[in-house]
């Protein structure tokens, strides 16, 4: 039994052959092509080499599963696809074309991440948990009552739009206040940056080409301006997180994406603050605790969605 | 079979003797005791009346389901009591003991509201939605994949007090820009206070003894105060929801409580606004829509709890 996952990412497209029980036994990877006729080429490239790193053939693949940065409904149909700049791409129905054998699923990539969290990362055995990935945006993905939450129509959270207070930018989706204008790795880089931009306090951070992992090295140097950015980010984080608390009590909130490696040291500060946000009559305390699987949930996840 | 369906208020406690369909055979209401010993007299005395009208007896009871302003563990232990000034009380345990041939079950009120809409009310087949009941603070239930949502240990979710943006003032629960703080009718009731003591528009509006009711009906009669303190208040509901839209994507949402009466008016305003808020990629749009059974909710719904 082969099974296939794909995470399509607004850089790389990796492409993994999965076992059942998770294990990768072969990875791919591309660069994310730039039109839509390259992109399927790319597609069944990276289909076709990890098929035959196996040593098996494409007709032999029973599940292709898909990760992709957007939405997508039931029916495959995949909405404002990223890099490529179309609006609607009926991904499904073209893959289960081109591999008539295999079982194509596709869904979001962060619902695909928390697929992987669940069963073998940081919220396996969680009844009701969230994991929220901070990256370009917040992605997120809810686990309730002990399965992965889709709406009614099939769509995935987009806890990261959610309002926490005002923010001197508006968000890419047109709103101010959303938690990922504060919180994701572009976010806490831009607030960064308008904060050096505004303060004149001695410190080794410049604003052109800042990350986020440059800001967490130079906060626990105790650099000043990174303390006092640092702070207003778990300060902004533990809003985000606690409104979550307020309206699921989760058993664990996981954070992945690139500098959530980063946040280790900040993590036991970011649980008591986001608990303290809950309301205290709850007698529960939900656990804030790293991702585990990384860069191996997207293909894991996305591999998980025809086990 | 008799059912009995007990609503705790603040002000009072609401009785019912409930058929199996919903429909309420009898119903007995008394002033909230304000000691402890008081409140079990008066429990008992409310269902005696409730089964003695309906031509029965209490051993005949099959349930009697509670709901209570505060929260409940799986154990029928109740927290942070209202107006009894109880921190913990096995209010589950003491009425097995005293209906011993009865099955006890007890639960918040906005959960017990929140099953009474699902079944019979504005929530009647939702797969997912939110019943949101603006009183004193803002009680919320979720209807998620079907059924109502509790988190692992049991309790009963409490968006009311999600962040939105600041407030001038904080919340009860120590936190400020809570959503109850800005929605509730004692909170909108207080924005409208401190919006009069700042502006010295010619309004109709006096502070003292104002209510939610008077602000909708001036803003109805296009009181320029009116009109702003509504407007804000229209902005900040939909700030809200949008964040429920954005977390959850409900089919629906219901508000209920005392003066959702005076908001049918401006029902349609809310809900453009809030699916607004949510992140415009979603192809589906969130109804906005009154609670159905408000009054009788509270008893039906508890009722319900052991139906």
């Amino acid at each position: 039994m082969y099974y296939i996952g794909i995470d399509i990412g607004g850089t790389n497209i990796k492409a993994a052959m999965v076992a059942r029980d998770g294990t990768i036994l072969e990875k791919y990877t591309i660069k994310t092509p730039k039109n839509l006729i390259a992109f399927y080429e790319g597609l069944q490239h990276c289909i076709y080499r990890v098929t035959q790193k196996s040593g098996t053939t494409t007709g032999k693949i029973v599940g292709i599963g898909v990760g992709i940065p957007g939405n997508v409904d039931k029916d495959g149909m995949v909405y404002n696809f990223v890099n490529l700049g179309i609006e609607r791409e009926a991904l499904g129905e073209k893959l289960s074309k081109l591999y008539t054998g295999a079982k194509v699923r596709i869904a979001n990539d962060a619902y695909v991440a928390g697929l992987a969290e669940h069963e073998f990362g940081a919220l396996k055995d969680c009844r009701n948990a969230i994991l929220l990935t901070l990256g370009t945006g917040i992605g997120s993905s809810l686990v309730l009552n002990g399965s992965l939450y889709t709406s009614t129509q099939g769509f995935t959270p987009e806890c990261g739009h959610m309002s926490i207070r005002k923010n001197d930018f508006d968000c890419n989706c047109g709103n101010n206040g959303c938690f990922e204008t504060f919180c994701s790795a572009t976010g806490f880089t831009k607030q960064a940056i308008l904060f050096l931009e505004k303060n004149t306090l001695n410190t080794s951070l410049r604003p052109s080409g800042l990350s986020p992992i440059q800001i967490l090295e130079a906060y626990a140097q105790g650099d000043a301006a990174a303390v006092r950015i640092t702070d207003r980010f778990v300060e902004d984080l533990s809003i985000g997180i606690g409104n979550l608390i307020n309206m699921f009590l989760p058993d664990k909130v996981a954070l992945g994406g690139g500098f959530s490696k980063g946040l280790s040291p900040l993590l036991k500060k970011i649980e008591e603050k986001s608990n303290a946000k809950a309301l205290n009559k709850f007698k529960q305390k939900t656990s804030v605790v790293r991702a585990e699987l990384l860069n191996d949930a997207g293909v894991v996840g996305a591999a998980m969605l025809n086990l």
